[in-house]
C-alpha cells in the first residue's frame, strides 16, 4: 500500500518525469539479462538507429548515457569544449540558469545573455555577440530549446541563421530535454552539432537514460577537447560501437526494452502528428488561461511552449499553495514555481503521452482549485474553450476509423 | 503494439469491467503458485472473512466462485431452489432480463413484475403478491439492486419490509453486480438470504470471480434444493472449508492477490467513504446530463443510480453513434443502450477505483461527442456544473492531510 | 512482502498450475477494457481460430469458458447428454475419480471400469461393454487422457478403434487438462467429440478459463441434450459468435491477452516441438527416478506420461513429508500424493513452460529432499542420468543458431 | 515476442546484472510520479538511513546517484581528490584495470600494484609503499573489493591494519561492486572512508543507481578536493538533504520503489543470513568445479569469491565457445572470460536473489555444456558434489518453519 494513497489514478501533470504508456510499462516488466549476449547489442543497434529520427538527423551519432538530463548537459560540453573555452549562453529560467551554472563549475568561460524570466533567449545581442567575435573567441552557443521553468520556446532555425550569416564556427549545443519528440525539431536543417534530451520527459519512459546526438563537428570537436572526463566520454562507446557490443558499462536492460516499445508507439502514431498532438494541447491549455482571465508567465506568442505552461497567479495567492491542494485533494501533480518564479507560477505539463481527455481533466481538476483558493473562477470556462478548440481540430484515431 | 493503439490513456467508464487500481496490478503481476501449499489457503482464509465486511454482514457465508456474475446468478438459485419452484421477479432492465431468463431455463416458475425501463421495481405489486400468497408459494423473491442498463437502484430495505410485514418465509436473493462496494448494501440489517457480485464491477478487479455470499436461512436450504448442480455446489466449497483448505478446485492465484489488494484499498479509504465517493461521483455526473439539457433515462430520483447514468438522447441521435464516436476519436468508452434502449441511451459508468478529475475529464468528452454527432451542447456547461458540485463537497485526501 | 517469503526463485513442478512464461505475465498486466468495443471481438476471434490448433482440429467450435476444468468438464457433458444417460467412465485416479462423481450429480447413469491406481484405463473392459452394447444404450465414453494423480496416459487412438470396430455413435468426452498442448493429442484423427482442457495447465496461463472443443457430432447432440444448464450452455456462445460479440457474458479481459501471447509462443516453438520437449523432460525424470532406485507409480511403459511422473516412496517414508520439506527448505513445489496414494507417492509436474535446467535444478532439490527424509540416495545419480540423456537429445534453440 | 525466444526460464549466472525478485519486479511495475511531491522525498529519506545497514555504517552519508558501477567509481574519486593526487591501485584482473584507467584519466598520478590474475592484491607491497610514504604523498588506497574477472576477494580489514600500523592518512577507497551486500563488509569497522555499489549487482536491482556511501573523513576530503566535476558533485546532494527534497535533478522513480522493495527482501532475511547464503552458494559451486576435475582461476582459499566463481577450461577448449552454447542450447547464462582470461575461464556468477536450487540447475547445465564442448565430465558429478554440501547446511526457511 502506498503510504499517501488516494482513490483514483493519480492526474501527472507536471512537466517531467511524464506519463508512461501501459504499453511501455509492460515492456519494461522483466528480469535482467545478459547485456553480452547477443539480444542486447542486438536491440541497441536498433535502437541507436531508430533513436536518430527522433533528432530529424541523419549524420548524428547517439548515445545512450546512463544519467539525466544534467548528465547529458556534462556529456555534451566536456567532450566537445576545453576549461577556459568561451560560451554563449542564455539565462532565461532555473534551468538555463543551472546549465549555465554547470558551464561554470566545469570550468568554462560563461557569456550570460540574460532575458526577463518569461521571456525568449535575446537573439539580437547573440547577433552582436556573433558578429563582434571575428576572432571565434566563442566556442560554442548553448541553449535551451524549452525553458521548463517559463514555458518558454526559443526560435533554434534563429540561431543557427545567425551563426551562418557571420560564418561563425561556434558549435550549437541544444538542451532540448523538454523538447524532443513533442516539438518541433529539426537536428540536420538547423546545423545543431549536439542535441540532447532525458527518457522521462516527451519520451514518456522512467527517469535513467540521457541520450545525446552529436553532430559530426562535434564528433571532430571531440577529438581535440581537453575537458577531463571518464563516465561521460563519447570516445569509449565509439570503441564499443565498433567492436559491435556498444557498451562500455552496464546498461538498463527494461530501458532498453521500454525505449523500444516507446519509439514503436512514437512511430506507430507518427512523429510530426506527435508533435502536431502537443501543439493542439499547448493551444487548449493556453486558451483555458485565457478563460480563466489568467496570464501566462511567456511574454510573447511567439515564444508559447507547447509542452508547458506557466500560470501566473494574482499577487493575493500562492501558486505554492495550488500545487499542494492540487495533490491534496484532487490528486492532481502541477508544477510548482520555481526560484524567481516561485509562489508566482504554477505549472501545466502537456507532453508526452497524454490524450485531449486526460487533459481536459486537468484543467477540470485545475478549475477546482483555483476556486479552493479563492480565485473567482468561473467554473467550465477553461475546459470548455479548451475543448470548443479540441473538440474541431481532432483527428479520428487512425487505427480505429 | 495493440492493434488499435490510441495516445494516451484509455478513458474507461463503461459500467464494468471498470478500472482497475495500479496497486491491484502489480499484486497480480506474478507467476502462478501450487495452491494446496500454505500461502494460499492462508490468504483465502484472510479473504473468507474480509469480504463479508463489504456484504455488512457477519452472519454470511462468502463463496469465491471461478466464475462471472451470471455464474454468480446460477449458484444462488440453484443452491437455495429445487426445479418448480415460485420465484419473483422484476423486469425493469437488461440485467433483469437475463436473470429471468436463466430463472426460467434453471426450470423454475418465474413470476415476472415488469416496468417501464427507466422504473424501478413495482414494489406495490410485490406486496399484493406476497400478501396473497398465503400458501407461501413463493420461495424467494430475486431482485437486481441496481440495473446496469437503465441506472435504476432499488429499494431492498423496502423489499424487506414486505416480506416482513406478511412474515413470508420466501427467500430474498440479491443481484449486487453493479451494486456492491459502491452503494449502500446492508446485508444483514435488510435479511438478505443470498447476495453477489463480480469482480469486475466496484471491487475493481479483472472479471473472473463471482463472489456469492449466503446468509444461514440460504445455507439450510441448500440442504433440500433438489436443483442438480455440481461445478457451483457450496457443499463443496464447505468441505474444503472444514478441512481448512479451502478450494474444490483451482483457484486463480492471481486473483486471489488482486482481491487482498483491492480489499486492503477499500478498507484503506473506508467502505463508507468508497460509498460516499460513488455518491458525489453520481449527483456530479447527474449535474452534468442535466445542464446539457438531456434527460436521465432514471423516471425518479429514488431511483437514481450512483453507479451508472443512462443519458437519454434526441430522436434525432443514435446513441450507438455517440459510444463509437467516443471510442475512435477521444480514446474515451462510455457503455452502450441495450436492447428496449439500444440507440436511445448511452451509459457513462462510474464505479469502482475512480476519481473527481477522471469523472471530469469522462464528461468533458462526452461534450465533444455530443458536439461532434450534431447535439447543441454548451461547451464546459456539464462538466462546470458537476465540477462546482464536486469542488464544494470533495474532502482532502486523508493519507495526505 | 509475501508472508511466507523466500530467498530466490519458487521452483514449481506441481502439475499445475504452472510456470506463467514472462512474456505472457507482461502481456496480462494491463488494466480492464470495454469488451464490447472492438479490441475484444477482433481478439477473439483470432483466439477461436487459432486455439483449434492445439485441439489439432479443423471441424471442432471452441469455447473459451470464465471456469476452470471442472466446469469445462460440466459444460462437455451438460450440452450432449440428458439425465439418465449412460455413460461409461474409466476409475483410475483421483481425477477420474472425480469427474465420475460430477456425472453422477449431474444424474447421468454412469458405468465405470475400475482399474488399479497406477494403470491405464482398462480397455478391453471397454470393447466388451461396447461390443455387448447393440441397443446402443451407450451414450458417451468418457475418459481422462492424462490423469494427473497417478502419470498415467491412457491410449485414446485406441478407444476410437474400439468405438469404430462396433461402429458405436456413442459420444466420446475427453478430459486432456493434463494432455493438451503437452502431449500428442489429435481431435480430429481421433474423432474425439468433446475435448476440453484448463488454462493453467500445458498453455502456462493463470486458472480462469475452460477451453472446451466441440465436434460437429457434440454440437449436433447439444440441440437434443436435455441437461439444464445456463452459464454453461454452448448455444448462448453459438448465439454471439453469429453476431460476432462473441460474449455472453464478460470475459477477462487479462487471460484473452495472455492467452493471445501463450499461443504466440507455442506457435513459435511449434506445436510438434513443445510435445517433443515434453517427451523429452518426461523421459529424463523417468531416468533420474530409476536412478534413485524408486519405483514409478504408472505399472507400463505404454501408459508413462510426460506430464507428470507420480513416484512410490519406500513404506517408511510419508511423502507427504516430501512435498512439505520441499516447500520448506528448498522453496520447491511438488505434487502431493492424493486419495489412495497419498503418503505413498509424490508427484513431479514436468509440463507447460520448463526447460532442461528447470528441470534438473528440481531434479536436485529432490535428491537434497530424499535424503533429508533418510531415503539413501546417492548425490547426483538421478540428476546426472537425467541430464546424460537430455545433453544428447537436446536441441540448439532454433531462434539462438 | 523476445526475438530470442526460448522455452522455459533464463538461467542467469552472470556476476551482474543478476535476477531481480518478483516482489520488487513488482515494486517497479508503475508510472512515474511527481518527484517533488511528499512521496519521493519521504521515501528516499527512509532508503538513505536504510541503505547504510547494508554497509554496516551509521557515520557515512549515502548517496544514491542516477549512473552505474563506473560512475559511482567516478564519484568517489572526484570528490575527494586532486588532479595529480597520488593513489595506490591495485591490478588482478578487468575491473581493477578499468578502475585504474578511469583514475589516470582523471588524472590521478596512479601508482600501480599488479598481480598475476587470479591472485589478490598484494598487500606485502601496498605495506612497504605506506612505510615509505612518510611524506603522506600517498592520498588514496583503491581496491576492488571483489575483482569479477577473477573471482578474487581482497582482504580489506588487513589493508586497515596497514594503514593504521603507520598511521597513514590515504583515505581508502573500496569498489564494493560485487561484494556488498553478499560478502562480508563492514564500512565503519574498517575504516573504510568511500564504498560504493551498483544495484544491478546484489541489491538484484536493475542497473541504473549507483550506491556511493562516504565516511566523514571523505566528507571533510570533498571540501578542498580540486577535480572538476557537476553531475556526480557530492555537494548538491548535501543541500538538497538539509532542504529536505533531496534530489539535484530527476530520480528514477521506479528505482527507488524497486530500492525500497529490495532492502525490504534482504532484512526480511537478514543481511548477515544473505552473506551466509552467498558463502554456501559460493563453496558449493567450487565444490562442482573440484568434483569436474577443473581449477578455479583463483589461485588460494584465502581469495576465494562467494559471489563469481572464474573456472579455468583445459587448453583444448574455449571458454567462449561454453558460454555461447549454454546460452544457444540451455537458455543458461555464464559469463565469459575477459581480457587477459578470454577464452581460458568462464564465469558462475552466484550473487543476488538466488537459491541452491536455482544454483544446482546451472550446474547440471554446466556439465551439460562441458560435455558439448568435449571435456569428459562425469554427468552429476558436480551437482552431487555441491548437493551433498548444500544439503547439509541450508537453513530451513523461517517464514515457512
Amino acid at each position: 500500500m502506498d503510504r499517501y494513497f488516494a482513490p483514483g489514478t493519480n492526474h501527472l501533470f507536471v512537466p517531467g518525469p511524464v506519463n508512461i504508456p501501459d504499453h511501455v510499462i509492460r515492456a519494461m516488466n522483466r528480469n535482467n539479462e545478459d547485456y553480452r549476449a547477443p539480444p542486447i547489442p542486438a536491440l541497441t543497434k536498433d535502437l541507436l538507429e531508430d533513436v536518430k529520427k527522433i533528432f530529424k538527423t541523419t549524420t548524428g551519432t547517439p548515445f545512450l548515457i546512463p544519467t539525466t538530463g544534467t548528465g547529458a548537459w556534462e556529456s555534451a560540453l566536456t567532450n566537445t569544449l576545453s576549461p577556459g573555452d568561451r560560451t554563449v549562453s542564455f539565462l532565461i529560467g532555473q534551468f538555463s540558469l543551472l546549465w549555465i551554472d554547470q558551464q561554470k563549475r566545469l570550468r568554462f568561460n560563461v557569456d550570460v545573455i540574460e532575458s526577463e524570466w518569461g521571456q525568449g533567449a535575446n537573439l539580437e545581442i547573440l547577433a552582436e555577440k556573433i558578429a563582434a567575435d571575428r576572432a571565434h573567441t566563442i566556442k560554442a552557443v548553448c541553449i535551451v530549446h524549452n525553458e521548463t521553468a517559463t514555458g518558454v520556446t526559443n526560435n533554434l532555425a534563429a540561431v543557427r541563421r545567425i551563426l551562418d550569416e557571420y560564418r561563425h564556427p561556434a558549435l550549437f549545443l541544444v538542451d532540448g530535454v523538454s523538447s524532443i519528440c513533442a516539438l518541433d525539431f529539426r537536428m540536420d536543417e538547423w546545423g545543431v552539432d549536439v542535441a540532447l534530451t532525458g527518457s522521462q520527459k516527451a519520451l514518456s519512459l522512467p527517469t535513467g537514460m540521457g541520450i545525446v546526438c552529436a553532430g559530426p563537428k562535434a564528433l571532430e570537436a571531440s577529438k581535440s577537447a581537453q575537458s577531463v572526463r571518464f563516465f561521460f566520454d563519447w570516445n569509449d562507446y565509439l570503441k564499443f560501437y565498433k567492436l559491435g557490443t556498444f557498451w562500455p558499462y552496464t546498461p538498463s536492460i527494461q530501458l532498453l526494452y521500454g525505449m523500444r516499445a516507446a519509439l514503436d508507439i512514437i512511430f506507430e502514431e507518427g512523429l510530426d502528428n506527435v508533435i502536431e498532438r502537443h501543439s493542439r494541447l499547448g493551444k487548449a491549455t493556453r486558451l483555458a488561461v485565457e478563460a480563466w482571465g489568467l496570464k501566462n508567465c511567456t511574454q510573447r506568442e511567439e515564444w508559447f511552449s507547447d509542452t508547458v505552461t506557466a500560470v501566473v497567479v494574482p499577487p493575493y495567492i500562492d501558486s505554492t499553495e495550488i500545487v499542494k491542494r492540487a495533490w491534496k485533494r484532487y490528486n492532481l501533480s502541477l508544477g510548482l514555481g520555481l526560484n524567481k518564479v516561485a509562489g508566482k507560477v504554477f505549472r501545466i505539463g502537456h507532453l508526452g503521452h497524454l490524450n485531449d481527455v486526460q487533459l481536459l481533466g486537468c484543467l477540470a481538476g485545475v478549475e477546482m482549485v483555483l476556486k479552493d483558493v479563492g480565485y473567482p473562477v468561473k467554473m467550465g470556462s477553461g475546459v470548455g474553450a479548451a475543448s470548443a478548440y479540441l473538440q474541431n481540430t481532432i483527428p479520428l484515431i487512425p487505427s480505429r476509423i
